[in-house]
C-alpha cells in the first residue's frame, strides 16, 4: 500500500507544478513577482503570511479588467440609450447634449461638458427602479458590439487579469472591483464575468430612494450624483465598503494612484500593479496625454513607490478571452 | 469492514440529530420555523431551493444582536468620551449638550434636540482617522462597563442570535449586519463577537476625506452626516452594499420595518422577525412607547405579513452568553 500511497502524493505535487496559474502571462519578472508576492503571504512557514480574512485585492475595471477605448464603455451604453429612447423624445434633435450625441457630433458633446455629460445620465441612468435599470443594463450587454472589434462588450475583458482574479480566489483572496464607473451597473456582469458578487463591487453612484407603490416595494434612482469613486474617492471607497485596508491593487490610472498608494502605505507586504497600455496592436497604446486612463503621475512614481508595471505588450501573450463565433 | 463502515455512517448521522444548532432556544414554534425556514432552502431536493451565493441574511443590531437599554450603546460611549475629554475642554462645563452630559442631566439633554447630538458626535466621532476612531473605541470597550447590568458591552450581545448567526453561517449563509449605528463603531468588533467581518457591515456613517501628510495617507472624518441607516434608509444601503435582496431579515423596531418589507416581498421563500422584548426580568420589557425601539407598526402588521415574533421571554433559554467572572 505505502508505494501506491507515495506514488500518488508525488502525481499530486507534479501536477500542482504543472499547472500553470497565468498561461497567458508571459514568463518574466511580471508574472514572477505576482506568484512570489502571492506564495509569500499565503505560505504557512512564510515571516509575511496573512490569515487568508485579510487577503484582500481591490480591481479597478476599466483599462485595468476591459478596455476603455474609444470611450468608456458605461458611456457608450449611455449613448446607445439616447439613441433607443430619442423616438419617445422628439425635442432631442433640437437640445444638447442629446442633439449631440444623436449625430455623432463628438465636438458639440465634449463642449457641453459635465452639466451636459450629468443630463445624459439623468435620462439614462436615472428615472427607473434599481430593478429596472438591471434589466435595462442586460439586455444592451447581450446585443451590443463595440465599434471597432466587433465583440461584445464583456468579451473585451483581459483574459490574463480573469486568470489572476482565479488565482488570487484559489490562494483565498476576496476579490473586490473599485471603479469609477456606476456600482450598479458593474453589478449585472460583474459576478458572471470576472466571478466577483455584486457584495464585492465599489463604484460610483446615485441617490436612490426606497418607494412602496401599490404595496409593492422598489429602490428608485435619482438623478442625483452620490459618490464619485475616483482618485481620492477610491480610498474612501474602500473604507466605506470594505472596511480594511487592501493587500493588494490594480489600476491603470492616475484615477488609481490613490487606492495604490493606500493599498501599499499599510504595513506588512502589499502590492500595488498598474496595467500599462502599450499594445497598439492587440489592444491600444496610451498614457501621459489620453482623454480617458490617462497614466502621467502613476508612471513617474512607480518605480520609486515599488509598484508594478504591468506591460501588456510583452507581459501578456493574449488580451482577450477567445470567443466562439 | 462493511459493517464498520455502516456503524461509522449510522453514529455519524446520530450525532448530527443529536447536536442541537440552537441550543439556547426553545422547542416551540419560533425555534420550528427557522429551522424548517433554513432546511427548505438548503436542502437540494427541496422545491424552494436556493444556491449558497444567494443565501444573505441581514441583522438589525441595537436590539437584536444586542441590547439597547437604557440608550443605544454607542451613545453611552460618545458620553463617555465627553467625560474623558472635558478636562481639555474646561469651556464644557457652561455649553450645552456637553453641560448636559458632564452633569447627567437627561432633561437638559434631550432638550438640546438633534442639533445637540450632532454636536456630540462632532466631537467624539469627527476629527481623528479612521484608524484613531478604531482605537479609541476598542480601549473603550476594553473597560466600559453598562451602567445597570455590569457587564462589559460586548458581553450584552444575545446568546441565542449568537447561535442562529452560527447556524445560518454553517448553512452557507453570509450574515450581514445593517445597523442604524455607526457602520466604523461596529467593525471594530463585528467580527471578534459576531463572527460578521468589516465588509459585512452596513450602517450609518459621517463623511470622510482622504488626506495625505508627511507622505502618510489616512482616512479622515468629518464632522457631517453622510447616511442615515435606518427605517426606509434600510433597503437603500443594503442595495448600496449588497447590491441583492436578502432572503432573511431580522430586526426588533419600527426602525427595521423597511427591511423586513424589502426582504419579504421578493419572490421566492423569505423569512422575516422582529426580537420582540417581552423579558423585563432578564432583559427589559418594551415595545409601543419606548424612546428606543419602538416597535409599533411592526407588531400591528407582522401577523398578516407573514412575521416572525420571537418573544425573547418564552423562545429563549438564555440572554446573554455565560462569562468567566
Amino acid at each position: 500500500m505505502r508505494w501506491f500511497l507515495t506514488t500518488l502524493s508525488l502525481l499530486v505535487t507534479s501536477t500542482a507544478f504543472a499547472a500553470d496559474p497565468l498561461p497567458s502571462w508571459n514568463d518574466g519578472a511580471t508574472r514572477d513577482s505576482l506568484i512570489r508576492f502571492v506564495d509569500r503571504v499565503t505560505q504557512k512557514d512564510s515571516p509575511d503570511y496573512v490569515a487568508p480574512a485579510e487577503r484582500i485585492a481591490v480591481f479597478d475595471n476599466d483599462g485595468t479588467l476591459w478596455s476603455e477605448k474609444p470611450v468608456y464603455f458605461q458611456l457608450l451604453f449611455a449613448f446607445d440609450r439616447v439613441r433607443a429612447m430619442a423616438k419617445d423624445h422628439p425635442e432631442w434633435k433640437n437640445e444638447q447634449p442629446f442633439k449631440a450625441v444623436l449625430e455623432n457630433d463628438h465636438q458639440a458633446l465634449l463642449a457641453s461638458g459635465k452639466k451636459g455629460l450629468m443630463k445624459i445620465v439623468g435620462v439614462t441612468h436615472a428615472g427607473m427602479s434599481t430593478d429596472e435599470f438591471a434589466e435595462i443594463v442586460s439586455e444592451w450587454l447581450k446585443t451590443a458590439r463595440h465599434p471597432t472589434t466587433g465583440r461584445r462588450y464583456t468579451e473585451m475583458v483581459y483574459q490574463p487579469m480573469l486568470e489572476l482574479l482565479d488565482y488570487l480566489r484559489e490562494h483565498e483572496f476576496k476579490t473586490f472591483i473599485v471603479s469609477g464607473g456606476g456600482i450598479e451597473f458593474l453589478r449585472v456582469w460583474s459576478d458572471k464575468v470576472y466571478g466577483i458578487p455584486p457584495e464585492q463591487v465599489v463604484g460610483s453612484s446615485i441617490k436612490t430612494k426606497y418607494t412602496v407603490k401599490d404595496g409593492k416595494p422598489t429602490i428608485q434612482r435619482l438623478a442625483e450624483l452620490d459618490f464619485i469613486d475616483d482618485g481620492p474617492g477610491k480610498p474612501v471607497g474602500i473604507n466605506q465598503h470594505i472596511g480594511r485596508r487592501p493587500m493588494m491593487a490594480f489600476g491603470n490610472s492616475d484615477g488609481d494612484f490613490q487606492m495604490l498608494e493606500w493599498t501599499t502605505s499599510s504595513p506588512g507586504l502589499r502590492l500595488g500593479a498598474f496595467v500599462h497600455h502599450t499594445d497598439a496592436k492587440r489592444e491600444w497604446a496610451y498614457d501621459r496625454t489620453s482623454s480617458v486612463g490617462k497614466l502621467v503621475r502613476g508612471l513617474d512614481e512607480a518605480k520609486e513607490r515599488g509598484w508594478l508595471l504591468i506591460d501588456m505588450k510583452s507581459d501578456w501573450k493574449q488580451i482577450y478571452p477567445n470567443i466562439a463565433d
